[in-house]
């Protein structure tokens, strides 16, 4: 039987912080939730956008001419190749969209394994 | 500057029913808002996956093996080619990702045209 993603059930199910865990996949898109907390690093993607969609709390995102601060159902995308920074002064929780395989700091080498739950 | 989508503030600039509205675009595809009331037809999408996002209300999608029921914070993807029937007692509202351009009935003839808030 068919059974729906419960975007809750799947944040209960870990704490770590700047870490994606995949919770579907659409057309080899993987649909992440992350728990944000604190300053990510500068980076960007050269051959994405970035969509940040926030369940709760607040995420800032600082960009190359300002900031954007998201609250519970706001969305941003940021463009292919933008800089971006994400931060939050408390916790916030983020649903992501990405390219199955897309490294979250942008380099391979420095970016958190690919988790699916 | 930049500034957020919010989804709440999309949702009031439309009451019309199975007419998906764009509030963004990501890598192609269109991040859409729907309002859900009755039952849509059954139809299936060749070459792309669908995802539903329930926000508010209750959603269910009738599938060849069955019936998922979304509440809000639920998600489902449709695997492309799978025929289903989103259909719902009361209003829903639900985010969707779909590649720009498809046909929400599945055929160009009788879709829905594309709208952008």
């Amino acid at each position: 039987m068919p059974s729906p993603v419960d975007l809750g059930d799947k944040l209960a199910q870990f704490n770590a912080t700047w870490s994606p865990h995949t919770v579907a996949v659409f057309n080899g898109n993987d649909i992440a939730l992350v728990k944000a907390a604190g300053e990510f690093v500068w980076h960007h993607h050269d051959d994405t956008d970035d969509l940040f969609l926030v369940l709760e709390g607040s995420l800032s995102i600082d960009l190359p001419d300002g900031t954007v601060t998201l609250g519970p159902g706001q969305l941003f995308v940021v463009p292919a190749g933008t800089p971006h920074r994400p931060r939050t002064d408390g916790e916030a929780h983020v649903l992501l969209i990405e390219p199955s395989g897309t490294p979250n700091t942008g380099e391979p080498s420095t970016a958190a394994p690919r988790r699916v739950i």
